[in-house]
């Protein structure tokens, strides 16, 4: 029988609770799957004393990082501790002593991939983060071998698990972002403070560390553009309907042409796209490649056992490259240094949402600025709410971001039209 | 820079010209990201003197493996002939010689993994063989390294894209299955000989693949059961309509307490699964595992660029794990022998169709039957076809395949039955 590879694990939370009860169950399994145990023989906590939600010999707990760092027998660090600080410090320390480290951080690796990676080269060692993204879902590994042979085009995901729940419950029952927001609060799925979930800096987060493995090119955080769910109305969930749409908070990669796109913001997707059916916490990551053609990867975006899932498995490829003296066998793909599509020349078609005078001529005159900045409108819905006022809908033609921006600014300028009360992109690519 | 990794390619039809066109076309990424170049060395073809579809340096092409097989230079073998002779011969002879092997043979591995697996333990080298199930969709490395550490409890998936184009022609038109299957012919979807598919044959080979290495078992095509679509009529499409359900060609391997299940059917799934909007020619495979919970994988099953892409991954893999001297770094992983579960022991829920006499006391008369076996109904639709006759339709609640099998044959013997139309068994996991 092979010694097994230690490992240490840092934190002890919902995440590292989901870790440290996968390796107990499938204990058999995955040494057989490894070639030898995979232990945590360490694990950091800020209170040794606390009582935890899971069975653990005390002797493992220790608030000493010291004890996991200068342990040479420890060769994986996984880290699930989250957010910047001290998790930074403390995986750079491990990669510098040679240790392979796992992390489901994705504050951390979408500001500090590059930093990171070149720690893990300096290391020789693993640098691995399939749970930083989408919860249980492959996708990190998908695309850095099994995806690999392709020029990847698109990758398109809802990878906001609340916010993709508080959509649902809107488009279901009718109700207001406010008592969506309570409803996502109630069930656990909302944080005290949701602003990184409703403002879309969670799903940036995400996006960013998908598109600089898709396009091999470093992308952080503060590349993505960035619109959260928070303008979104029962109104809009409604005409959306009608249309033959549903709303979604997507991020959006594309590589073009003009160069890399990476945005998120609620989105008008058609019916009978495979991302409009992802509904509640799920979330999927729709990739189109120029070889595969278009896929989807489906699953649950968070949680302890999923994301437990997730770092488990890298936590066994990590001590299964180490056993064969492989650690770091595949590491940064950012080989490239690919240029950002200036927001105005992103492509987009538009629905739009207006509360005009009820007068003849008022539709030709708002067609006509839109006309002006040469954008070119699909349909127009005409909703009339009572003698003098008037809503209008209408949704463009695939159009450059400047042109539309001009063009809402004449149309907001036109006496007839009263508010522009919203607008949303619509994503056809199927 | 380092030396090419060389490789053979045995075949040049649809695949083989994927895979080339592909290596050719993204030659540079792939160079990066394996770490050298990866370079088809010499291909095998049946006629060196044909007219090729993709643009070939006639040096490459030979008509005797042993060009190959006998080339040490040569590391790798990518097959994608298809069928058992002379394929197993050349790849088993390869694999002796200590040639890692790629293939998208779906046919070969479900019938002699366990040989080929020995074979290339015995030789030190990777056998690899994503494409052999589901095209370009990422399935078995994600079952083998990205969900290792769960237990896997249910893997179910539309794996033949023939049939799902024909079941989603007869449910949007309400056409026959002979209507479906001339328009699939005509679309190139069909073969001239289309038994292996509409008889589910293929998917049982797909079926087979994917749980021997779900369950870490060996599972042939010989253990799965297998029911085609060509009982299905339009008649029975409407009624799954009109239940709420969709009628999709399913390969279904759960592990249960009584053994391992692996069946192909045509199923009943309620219209809101996640692979109940898998349509036309794409493929989904819905895996359920104790950490993760369900995830989804979705793509195109078939065709020369998605199938390629997979051929094409494995082939950077193969090519990787050469050059890093670990060959054969994740092998077979069948570690126990699983009993399978009985047929008859089987549960499922039911779908009858039956045409009665339209008369009172029909309906109970063929509940008693039922009753009597311990199969209990769910719901019961009675349609009026004249003042004579009248259909009826049932749905049962989960019962056990012998129960049900044995209520059947109850219900045909009463004189108040003309026919039993037909039955399809339902699937209501989500």
């Amino acid at each position: 029988m092979q010694e097994p590879v230690k490992a240490g694990l840092l934190g002890l939370g919902t995440v590292g609770r989901g870790v440290y009860k996968i390796l107990r169950d499938n204990a058999a399994n995955i040494t057989r799957k490894v070639g030898a145990p995979v232990q945590i023989s360490r694990v950091l906590v800020r209170d040794t004393a606390k009582k935890r939600e899971v069975e653990i010999e005390p002797a493992l707990l220790t608030d000493n990082i010291d004890d996991i760092l200068d342990d040479p027998e420890i060769g994986v660090v996984v880290e699930v501790i989250g957010g910047i600080h001290p998790a930074l410090d403390y995986v750079l320390a491990a990669l510098e002593r040679g240790k392979s480290v796992v992390t489901a951080n994705k504050d951390m690796i979408a500001l500090h991939g590059k930093e990171l990676y070149a720690a893990a080269a300096a290391g020789g060692v693993d640098l691995l983060f399939e749970g930083s993204v989408a919860g249980g879902i492959p996708v990190i590994r998908p695309l850095k071998q099994c995806l690999a042979a392709n020029r990847i085009q698109t990758v398109m995901g809802i990878i906001n698990g609340t916010t993709n729940y508080m959509l649902t419950r809107m488009t279901r029952e009718g109700c207001s972002f406010e008592h969506a927001l309570q409803d996502a609060r109630e069930k656990g799925y909302a944080e005290a403070d949701p602003a990184a979930d409703v403002e879309g800096v969670d799903a940036a987060r995400k996006l960013a560390i998908l598109a600089s493995i898709a396009f091999n090119s470093r992308i952080t955080v503060h590349d993505v553009y960035v619109e959260g769910i928070t303008r979104i109305t029962a109104r809009d969930i409604a005409y959306a309907r009608e249309l033959n749409y549903v709303i979604k908070l997507l991020g959006i990669a594309k590589e073009t042409a003009d160069g890399v796109e990476v945005r998120v913001h609620p989105t008008f997707i058609p019916v009978g796209h495979p991302l409009a059916a992802v509904n509640d916490v799920f979330n999927a990551i729709f990739i189109r490649g120029d070889a595969v053609g278009e896929t989807m990867f489906y699953g649950r975006g968070a949680g302890e056992m999923p994301t437990g899932s997730a770092v488990a498995a890298d936590l066994m490829d990590a001590a299964r490259n180490r056993l064969h003296h492989v650690p770091g066998l595949i590491s940064c793909t950012c080989f490239e240094q690919k240029p950002l599509k200036p927001t105005g020349l992103v492509e987009s078609k538009y629905y739009v949402r207006l509360q005009v005078a009820d007068r003849p001529g008022v539709l030709a005159s708002i067609a006509y600025a839109f006309g002006d900045k040469e954008v070119s409108l699909a349909s127009v819905l005409q909703k009339h709410t009572d003698g003098e006022k008037a809503e209008i809908v209408l949704v463009t033609h695939r159009v450059r971001e400047q042109n539309f921006q001009d063009a809402l600014r004449l149309v907001e300028r036109l006496s007839s039209v009263d508010e522009v009360s919203n607008f949303i992109r619509v994503e056809e690519e199927i």
